[in-house]
């Protein structure tokens, strides 16, 4: 079982993510973000590597793709919430699109 | 620019992936399914290799993941409808799914 988070860490965590370019969904303690890239090859090369580190981590965004977007939610299903493994799997997924 | 589908090319190739767990999506000339796999490795795996299909034959679908589960909405954006590429892709992704 996973722990959402506590205030604090909502503000330490979740904060950078918001202010590069993740929203919080609505309705749903979850955050999203739509990644652009210039093609599907891009696109999906994105996807796959960070298919991968979700699978490493155990942890595994809800996502879609259409052509060269991507858009991400990501929320701890069996926390009910945001989690550490969120904010943990944001920074990757940004880190991976090299923004 | 590629063609919608007749009535005739319809009944011909859109109607064995019905048979086969496919459905119209409401409100679009479009084909929906979910495809259900034993985990995240075998769902993604199944995602990495229509990608490739997609790329080779320039014909990509929009799709979601959540876990293990697939769900691919098939259209033609540029004919406004189903093609007879919708068609083909359809077929080759239940090949790969071993369905």
């Amino acid at each position: 079982m996973t722990d959402t988070l506590t205030e604090a860490e909502r503000n330490e965590l979740i904060t950078p993510l918001l202010e590069n370019g993740w929203g919080f969904v609505s309705g749903r303690d979850a955050i999203e973000k739509t990644y652009t890239f210039s093609n599907f090859i891009d696109a999906f090369g994105f996807m796959t590597r960070a298919a991968i580190w979700a699978e490493k981590w155990n942890h595994h965004p809800e996502w879609s793709n259409i052509y060269k977007t991507v858009y991400v939610t990501l929320t701890t299903h069996d926390a009910g919430g945001l989690s550490a493994l969120d904010a943990k799997l944001g920074a990757k997924l940004d880190k991976l699109a090299g923004g």
